[in-house]
């Protein structure tokens, strides 16, 4: 018997994974619960998105626990987006102007395999597949569970309890359901939003071509921008790409709604993206055997109930995939989490200092809600600057300017894109005002002319930085 | 037996009631239902808001059902708002440099019974009290509701059913449960959000004096702003106030946690509010006996389920109280939709033209949800600006400028706060836009020294409207 705070994690995804590693390493005594089956033995999640982009804040998660360098083993560097017009004409429009900032493609089974096998390794873990939590005594952190095979019904408590249970958890769903506006009494105010893109995700594969090599260019994420609807595309280690295709729900001369036969799909495809239907051999098959899935992105709050229960990761913060970030937005919950435990919990049988689990919960919240807010409106911004703006000149012309100044003045400038993706030194919401200065001083400095090819670019870099400090001046003026 | 499109309205509060209004003027047969008893002949909701503000785009929608006339004499002109300084010093600070510009106070139930007695008397609606609306078919258009006296459910069909049961509306919460992300068959993507703010308010009163005359000056909308907390009063017919106190629900000096006994509450009264102190002669039986109300904001999308049922009012856009606009915006709300409705039922009798309700109510909320989307903005960002900015320097000589201008050139110069109240021309959205511009304009033009005494009004103008449209343009360049 031993008197170790007991942890209790929901959710044996990316985040679950890493949390529970992580305070197993610190000595508490985990208790892991997955609803679905071992992703290791069984496989699952046919259409569901298979590779995510891993950038400098998820390495940071990973790294804490000692298990970057297995993980780079399944990354393929993406040095840029590769953007493909109707034509078919590519050119690859670089994610930074210094060498040594890329992105990653990995795969997200495979990464969550690596994880669950070394928290398998903790002798302090307890790992439960198969078990679906059902209901959660909020003021008392206790959670029912169905398991999936015996329908039989297992109650667990414990000191504090995570919820790592993804977009649609059910954690959060029992703090909406103890929602009681009037009068309080074991009830609270829980602020939820739920907000759905009018467009749809559907996946797709282009399959390895001889010898496991690559149909199309490997080191890059392939976007294929057509004002309304995108199609992007991967790579995997097989040498197959995972394709997704993003499309208005309805309303739009091509639509969900209204491609309803292989005819159509074909049609859609050969005049969107002509040079992508000879990759794709299954597409018809694919298009109408995988699901269709919505965008959303989920904010609420207080993340904690009664300093008893924690949302994590995307139970706390879905969002849209749009700027690769929601893997790292997760992975970077735990490591700004574990930055603040010492102070509550110096070891896992001390007495909690600080109010112990409500106050380290509630700092969590003050210090990290605002940038995982952050994170979720990038995310449906660069929804629209992906499938609209890519293409569009004047936004070329500032790409263009950004990367020039990041290879020349790596250390002096760093585009809204690199803040977020690979400046994990500074905040999310930190690079969404100062990012959101930027583009708007570069904009408008290109539509007014006042940067023209006499310049030098160090000038230019001037005049940028000079007009981004006046934006950011007259927005703390008038808004604080 | 007539053919006339039979409409379900839920819910009889001020958006109910002159909707049905205005669709039996309109000679649609109109059932309405209500949950409570007929406030005409129960007395309730204690503790609940008893007077509102009402301005031009309340007032227009009075008048498009012809009863304006009637509603004024229930009004109480509110010219400014009149503050009070902890030292208890006052000063009017007017809502406008207009001299016909003004809001009213008006009683929520008096002006809900003058509509009821108009509603009563139109042959073609059935009024109905204490039935609550259990659930909704939204694919039918049938609602069940429950007979508060004898618990009988009662079903009512209609070819189309309108949601006006206000913030905490059990249609929007039809809608809410039917939401189904994947696969979609019979379900559909509903976007939601309740946001709560972390103050709570508490209803007081201030009443009257001998032979109904007021304790405190009539004609104003009173604010007692203490930075984190504020009192407002508004007057009645009556010679009473009623008084709002609202104040954090915990983590603060002062907060409904820890004003638990008469003698803290009267401490806290006596140091923050010494001038209401003496005018509030039950205060501390009011403030344990009536209700501590949370304040939030509700936003939705879509407001409508297969074509068939729409919410309205605070069902579809319940916002905070700041702004005075909450009943306004859901009689524009009618205004709106009623500017609509020809091009659909030309007659209640002809067929429908262009798809119908759905074309209808697809079209109604493509033109108004942005505006209700902005008043939900514009509500929170004044509950700051109430508590904090009106004791503030640079916004007292702002606000200063603002009504000189207004005053000096009436065509030329509105306020964001005249835009909103006074300016039904334009749309809420437009009002936002246009009004915060301004505001940055002005606050950054003061911060820098810009505008000096020696200056003309007129300069101070052109500088303040050349610095707005540099604003604008700067703005919808970078953001479209």
């Amino acid at each position: 018997m031993n008197n170790n705070q007991n942890i209790l994690i929901i959710g044996a995804g990316l985040c679950g994974s890493l949390l529970a590693l992580r305070m197993a390493q610190r000595g508490f005594q985990v208790t892991l619960v997955e609803k679905r089956p071992d992703l290791r033995k069984v496989t699952q999640d046919a259409g569901r998105s298979i590779n995510l982009a891993l950038s400098d804040r998820g390495l940071r998660g990973l790294r804490l626990v000692g298990v970057e360098e297995e993980a780079k083993k399944l990354c393929i560097p993406m040095n840029g987006r590769m953007i493909h017009d109707s034509k078919g004409n590519t050119f690859l429009s670089p994610y930074s102007g210094r060498k040594d900032e890329y992105i990653n493609s990995i795969s997200r089974p495979g990464l969550n395999m690596l994880l669950l096998d070394e928290v398998e390794k903790m002798p302090n873990v307890q790992l439960i597949f198969n078990h679906a939590c059902e209901t959660v005594d909020l003021e008392n952190a206790s959670a029912t569970f169905r398991n999936y095979n015996s329908k039989e019904k297992k109650t667990i408590s414990a000191d504090a309890i995570f919820g790592t249970d993804g977009a649609g958890s059910a954690v959060r769903k029992s703090m909406f359901e103890s929602h009681k506006p009037a009068g309080r009494t074991g009830g609270f105010l829980f602020s939820f939003s739920q907000q759905w893109l009018s467009h749809g995700y559907k996946e797709l594969e282009i399959p390895a071509a001889e010898n496991n090599s690559y149909r199309t260019y490997k080191n890059a994420l392939h976007i294929w921008p057509r004002g309304e609807d995108m199609l992007i595309a991967l790579p995997n280690l097989d040498g197959s790409f995972t394709v997704t295709l993003f499309l208005p729900y309805e309303n739009s001369d091509y639509c969900f709604a209204n491609l309803t036969s292989p005819k159509m799909v074909h049609e859609y495809f050969n005049k969107e993206f002509p040079d992508v239907v000879e990759m794709i051999p299954s597409l018809a098959e694919e298009f109408f055997g995988n699901p269709t899935g919505p965008l959303g992105t989920v904010k609420c709050s207080p993340w904690n109930s009664f300093g008893k229960v924690l949302l994590m990761g995307d139970a706390a913060h879905a969002i849209v995939p749009f700027y690769g970030q929601g893997m790292n937005a997760s992975f970077e919950d735990v490591v700004v989490f574990d930055d603040l435990i010492e102070n509550y919990f110096p070891s896992p049988t001390s007495p909690p200092l600080g109010g112990g689990w409500e106050g380290l919960f509630k700092e969590y919240e003050a210090l990290r809600k605002k940038d995982t807010d952050a994170i979720a409106d990038l995310a449906v911004d660069n929804f629209h600057e992906m499938k609209e703006h890519t293409a569009m000149e004047i936004f070329q012309k500032k790409r263009k300017l950004e990367t020039a100044f990041e290879a020349e003045f790596p250390e002096d400038y760093y585009s809204k894109y690199s803040l977020v993706t690979f400046k994990e030194s500074i905040t999310y919401s930190e690079a969404l005002k100062r990012g959101r200065a930027q583009d708007k001083a570069i904009l408008n400095l290109l539509d007014d002319g006042k940067i023209n090819e006499e310049m030098s670019l160090k000038e230019k870099l001037e005049l940028v930085k000079k007009a981004t400090e006046a934006i950011l001046h007259d927005d703390e003026v008038a808004f604080g």
